[in-house]
């Protein structure tokens, strides 16, 4: 694309009450708007990346199995009522004006039960899982941190079914893997750890995903001998027992949860009259698991871990650009020609590049390229003209290589795609 | 996709208290659920045709330049009393218990034209278009029209900033083309008229794209001499004159409306304080235009016109998959084998395919499959085992075909996308 018709501009200053540097950065590089305190708008960069975290979770539910479907945001109160949900402080309630009283969705394991209960009568309809990637509302008092915490943020949450609880265990490993995969592949596997969690009254133990940072809102205790975390909210004897690891294996950390799975067992099947006959044709509860992710809170951890003081670094899978072309020239120069045919054959190759073509300053754009952050930047200018060499610039570790333009074509900036 | 993974089956009848044709058939073939009034989610199938709708969609909105964002739904109240639309019935609001009283957005006028301020300032800003496709809310009383009219659907809405009239002009006029290349590749092209409307103060005609279709809720006045149509509601003799048209050449008809374009003016950026600077420097309110597409409405839309007795029957190009094999076969046998072959052949060849592979009556297979409404149906049963020939019946139109299975991997069933 090029930068003269993105419609929006990187901006010196954040908004005055905006705290969390994920939100500043993306306010700066018009990545966000913010449109209240946790409520925010996705500009064309920012969807961008949002929609690459998407695919790349959609990739790996589908690899498991996973159908998708998409689930209403309205909730009707009578399903909440039959599991004791319906009276909690999270949910956004429509005003009585309104015409009745609904909810808006802030999780769905009701709605997907009652849905499964519609369509599940034999252990043959069994298991199976379904998910979808959908806005969440939840009514937080404590919005401040960005797009981390919002009042309003999408959610890529599954739900499981099964007839037996070694078929939900054997489920549940496949979703851990395919969440790792999903952190490797976003560029946080390795900062980011299993952990052991509160679990309900079906599973003593949940299991969070913990991605370590500074500015996360939860402690944990890594063992990175054994790769696994442990909550400090569940921290006791007991768990180092069961876990095979004493308080010396453990190191305190920051972080933030990026991802969650729970064995849910029979708890909302009970209460929602979702059973199945076995083959001797007695009724059981079916058992469930969900499985939760949250990709715009994946957008700010990113963001906490790998920006620098000059702005945004993103990870080549999920950048809303891989190349970004910085021309020094002016329309219609000898600089600008081999820009726009750079740029077109970059197109042409498949390449997804933003093209900086705007009659700004040298030292404006590498600013706001640096901001802008994405993983390659090629600089065109007089050097290119007298020598036919461009600079690529790695925005992360600011190594500077030049190329020759056809080692250049030749690059496989779309590798980690 | 094999169907004995699919969780969702078909069913003999539809909810009690679904009045609309569509709503019957998607929740009896499994594409829908009914959560309340208006209120509907999308099951694996309705959710594939939903996003082969909106991918059309979103590629006729790129091809002129549309920039994809995303909005919060939560909206600003003090933003909707600068432009005195805080107070419609149309709302859903939250509840003043939830902590202030927010609002569900149902279109998104307001939003955008606050985030414009923030980023133009020159002409030099000007034009450009930007879209989304969000889930929008509606407190709507006569919800009884299946997913025609909900009060949660989805929508494109896109909106456009221009220094002048004239250049607003041009604009609009190529949204109506795309709009019209939208329809025909959804396959309703022929049955849709660019229909003039009730304008504001800005315009004297907005522009309806409305479907002809006998259960529609509009009723139209369609030139097929000239390809457009005048809704009755604006029909007078002024209105003739200004087309050219006298009522003889009018034909009644009952339509749906299934996108609306209109010219905003500067109605919302006098509010909300839009204003460029011209290059003498003086300052001029953006002139606006905005334009919807109800992607969940032309599904609705498009099982009124094209469904019949047996099920539904859907256009290729936004049928949930294109083929569907039918094994007559029991797991294990010849038939089988030649049904799994031929199901690999195809998913390697990239053609989207449904593959009855469940152990049911034939009978039974066929109607599912009729009321499913894939456009190609494969047999495979005794006959294909005998003389090596596949039964290739067209949906639509009930025509069968025989084909060897060489000529059936040629065939071309992913034309149209």
């Amino acid at each position: 694309m090029r930068q003269s018709k993105l419609f929006t501009k990187t901006r010196r200053e954040a908004p005055a009450d905006e705290v969390a540097k994920n939100a500043k950065l993306l306010v700066r590089a018009g990545y966000i708007h913010k449109e209240m305190a946790g409520v925010y708008s996705y500009l064309p960069l920012g969807l961008r990346t949002l929609n690459k975290i998407v695919e790349i979770i959609r990739e790996e539910m589908n690899a498991i199995g996973g159908q998708e479907l998409l689930l209403s945001s309205l909730q009707n109160p009578e399903l909440w009522k039959k599991t004791d949900r319906w009276e909690q402080d999270v949910w956004f309630k429509t005003s009585l004006n309104s015409g009745g009283e609904l909810g808006f969705g802030w999780t769905q394991e009701e709605a997907i039960t009652h849905i499964a209960s519609q369509y599940v009568s034999s252990y043959r309809d069994l298991p199976f899982s379904a998910y979808q990637v959908q806005t969440k509302f939840r009514n937080e008092e404590r919005a401040k941190s960005g797009i981390m915490r919002g009042r309003e943020f999408l959610m890529k949450d599954m739900y499981s079914f099964h007839a037996d609880e070694q078929d939900l265990d054997a489920f549940y490993e496949r979703v851990t893997n395919a969440y790792r995969k999903i952190f490797q592949r976003i560029g946080i596997g390795e900062k980011t750890f299993v952990t052991f969690a509160s679990g309900g009254a079906f599973s003593k133990y949940s299991h969070e995903f913990q991605t370590i940072c500074k500015t996360g809102e939860d402690v944990i205790y890594v063992s990175r001998k054994k790769g696994i975390a442990i909550n400090k909210e569940v921290l006791t004897d007991e768990v180092l027992a069961d876990l095979g690891l004493s308080r010396g294996d453990l190191e305190e950390a920051s972080a933030v949860e990026v991802g969650n799975i729970f064995k849910l067992g029979t708890r909302f099947s009970e209460s929602l009259g979702l059973s199945y006959l076995d083959k001797k044709g007695n009724a059981h509860p079916v058992i469930m698991g969900c499985y939760g992710i949250g990709p715009s809170r994946i957008i700010g951890t990113v963001i906490e871990v790998f920006s620098d003081e000059k702005g945004l670094v993103w990870p080549e899978s999920i950048a809303p650009f891989t190349v970004h072309i910085v021309s020094l020239g002016k329309a219609g120069d000898g600089i600008s020609k081999i820009a726009d045919t750079l740029y077109s054959d970059f197109i042409k190759a498949g390449v997804e590049v933003l093209y900086d073509d705007r009659d700004v300053r040298a030292g404006e754009k590498f600013a706001e390229s640096d901001l802008l952050g994405i993983p390659k930047q090629i600089v065109i200018g007089k050097e290119t003209t007298a020598t036919g060499t461009f600079e690529v610039v790695d925005r992360a570790t600011g190594s500077v290589v030049k190329k020759l333009r056809d080692n250049l074509l030749k690059s496989d900036f779309n590798s980690t795609t």
